[in-house]
């Protein structure tokens, strides 16, 4: 028999976040709506409308990498090329956010694309902003086309409503929601450097959709986050990336990425702060500002997966870099088996290492390629990261359940665990003992719900 | 509106297996056995027994990609590595195959790596045969010690009934099974040169187990392959690695790949043919005939998936070429709102292109690095599959429902592809439209079960 050490419990994850409410704090500089105008059948809210009120706004986006990405993707991207020069279409300056469900103009061909565009006109009219200065969100039914009539009817309606107020964003978050549970919106403050030698403070604040189905084809997660930061496009574009990718990238209710998701930051400038320079102390905060919204809508959409009744957070320390860490937490919340365990409050390790044993640098090479979210080196897509069974520890709800330097299976509490595991959030801690990367993972329980709402008959 | 052209069916892919029997044919050259010696508390039979009659069988050998790879599965690659001088273990020779089934020998540490080669001891005392030429693989709870007491007493008393017959393989396949619901055996016949100039009648025969939940910890997939025919292991394992590319790389119950899966080839040379030269017609012949036999195991542990209802068939044509084409069907069948889709009867393409427009060619570096399966080229790991959506055409049941070049959705009589969708088996066809590749994968549909199945308490 191996020597057995003395239990050595696993350290939390450092955060540089900044804390952040759970409400609708409209940034200055932008102007919000929701509205219902009849593209769902529900007669729910299924038009967002959002608006610079002093011209445009620095805009940054991630796109999901799936092939057939939707016609609003598309024109957005061919948008943003147009305002910045940005061939891949991830960052430029942008006026109007317009978002319509119940259908998700994906799939629908050439003429699917016309009606993106026409929309962008119809917008450009009822707005008097450039069409290229419009970003396109939309959510629904694969494969039926959008109704442009009533589209049409709804901005014009609309627009003269929008309203530079925090209940007209929630109005916005709320009409950005499709079989989403809750109404998922954050925000928080951080202090930039005035021109003055002073400070002021920036508001960064998001809403979210999903990940929920889209009654009842395709999931789609949507975020819109604004600020009132100034701060140029292509260093906002570089603020987003790595948020995202240790944010939204790390999120998974199901493993299917839709054709529509899209995230979306605009920066108003209307804090009045110096603009934010790439690599300076002020983009670090504006950066960790940013990454709390995302964190915290991620950790809210995946609280909100279709039939979730808990929220798995995968902590993964002591990897050999923060990729390889991710990698694991990702590979963890994404196992069928550990999500059926954590269902029935199964303090499961077993099926925690042997996913965890299945992680591979693949997914960001995937985004890279769709011309999205990563910034992990490529080069590394499609190994394995490095493990070693005799230097990993496991955690379930904060009882240590595994070490393999001690031999493996560590004794513990188990009722104990299973109670503190039926909570609405269950955290999963791995060190791996090798290195310094850290990186986290949301997801959740898979429920009979999930199978009963995901295999219901198309009507 | 683009011009509409006539709907062109999706043609079947072309096949030049052998046809293959559900039966247990055990070939010239071996003896076999099962038995239940209280290694579950289930009494129900845990122990397998394969040996040669006649001295040393060429192997060739598969293994998961599992960081954390169970101790059989080390004990398999160092004896296999001894006995060729294979660096990875992946052929050999061998005399004797053991399965136990209870405890899977994972996550134990040194400790565990301790028992399976005692195993191996115990084995070589009870039938005269090298430690190094046997061959192990388990299954069952991770974490748990074997009771070697048990394992010793049965190995003692099986080896001397160990008989050569195909009730006894039959037996040895019963053993094999953990929660499958169905015994799964295979056999094929073929034609090979013999030293005359004429031809011998060569069999090739397969037991599987899985993929089914190990009550309740892991799935996991074990298969043994027995031939008569002569092939030198290097040869061997030349054959076994295209055709698990092919078909055990493409099936997807739920994503999960075990610490366990292991697949072994042996081949006694009882036939009598000229020995297997690689390259020949004679490869040809032998390789397609394991493949055949390694589709159909693959295709039974897709229908006997856990708490499924369908088999789950998508062949794609028109990739790029062959792994592209591998790697669309893979991510189809993998696609846990395409499974739900299939279990509520829905002919959903969306969920189908959406899951298409997600591959990548990520698994086959997987495995690659894990010392196993693949020969797909590493360089293009992680790169997404070239599609072009409007090109794609997809048929569900034979029923023609997205057709890119002629606008995307085409009218289908929704209530008979229901109708047809209501059966054990489903296939689910892609044309591409882009070049020549093809291939398949296998799956099931997901449901309320299979989450009842795997959120159980561990008792």
């Amino acid at each position: 028999m191996a020597t057995v050490p003395a239990i050595r419990p696993i350290a939390a994850l450092p955060t540089s976040l900044p804390l952040v409410e759970r409400r609708a704090a409209l940034p200055p500089g932008f102007a919000a709506g929701g509205a219902a105008i009849g593209i769902k059948a529900s007669r729910r809210p299924d038009l967002v409308l959002i608006r610079t009120t002093d011209g445009p706004a620095a805009a940054a986006a991630v796109f999901t990498p799936n092939a057939f990405a939707a016609a609003p993707i598309k024109q957005s991207q061919a948008n943003l090329a147009a305002t910045s020069g940005d061939p891949r279409g991830r960052h430029g300056w942008a006026e109007v956010v317009i978002s319509t469900s119940g259908s998700a103009n994906a799939a629908t061909g050439a003429a699917g694309d016309a009606d993106q565009a026409e929309i962008g006109r119809i917008v450009g009219a009822a707005t008097g902003v450039a069409f290229e200065r419009v970003l396109h969100l939309s959510t629904g039914v694969i494969g039926t086309r959008l109704p442009l009539d009533r589209v049409a009817a709804g901005v014009e309606t609309n627009v003269p409503l929008l309203a530079k107020s925090d209940d007209a964003f929630l109005a916005a978050a709320e009409a950005l929601r499709t079989t989403d549970s809750v109404t998922k919106v954050a925000t928080t403050t951080v202090e930039l450097p005035a021109g003055d030698g002073g400070a002021v403070t920036v508001t960064v604040s998001g809403i979210a959709k999903g990940v929920g189905m889209i009654h009842p084809r395709m999931a789609t997660m949507l975020a819109v986050v604004l600020t009132d930061a100034a701060v140029d496009p292509a260093v906002l574009a570089g603020l987003l990336r790595p948020a995202a990718v240790r944010t939204w990238n790390q999120l998974s209710v199901d493993g299917d990425t839709s054709t529509n998701d899209t995230v979306f930051v605009l920066a108003s400038g209307a804090a009045g702060n110096v603009s934010v320079e790439a690599g300076s102390e002020a983009a670090r905060t504006l950066g960790a500002a940013i990454e709390a919204i995302a964190r915290d809508l991620a950790r809210q959409q995946a609280a909100d997966g279709e039939g979730a009744a808990t929220l798995i957070t995968c902590q993964v320390s002591g990897a050999r870099d923060d990729a390889e860490a991710r990698a694991v937490a990702r590979a963890v919340v994404s196992s069928s088996l550990l999500k059926a365990a954590v269902h029935g409050r199964d303090p499961n390790w077993g099926r925690i290492a042997g996913a965890a044993g299945n992680a591979v640098l693949a997914d960001a090479a995937v985004l890279e390629a769709g011309g999205v979210l990563a910034t992990e080196a490529t080069a590394r897509a499609g190994s394995p990261v490095v493990l070693d069974p005799d230097r990993l520890r496991i955690a379930i709800a904060g009882h240590l359940v595994f070490d393999g330097a001690a031999g493996g299976p560590v004794p513990f509490d188990r009722a104990a665990a299973r109670a503190e595991m039926d909570s609405p959030e269950l955290l999963i801690r791995l060190d791996l003992g090798i290195g310094d990367g850290t990186g986290e993972a949301f997801g959740c329980d898979l429920t009979e719900q999930y199978v009963i709402e995901n295999s219901e008959y198309t009507t």
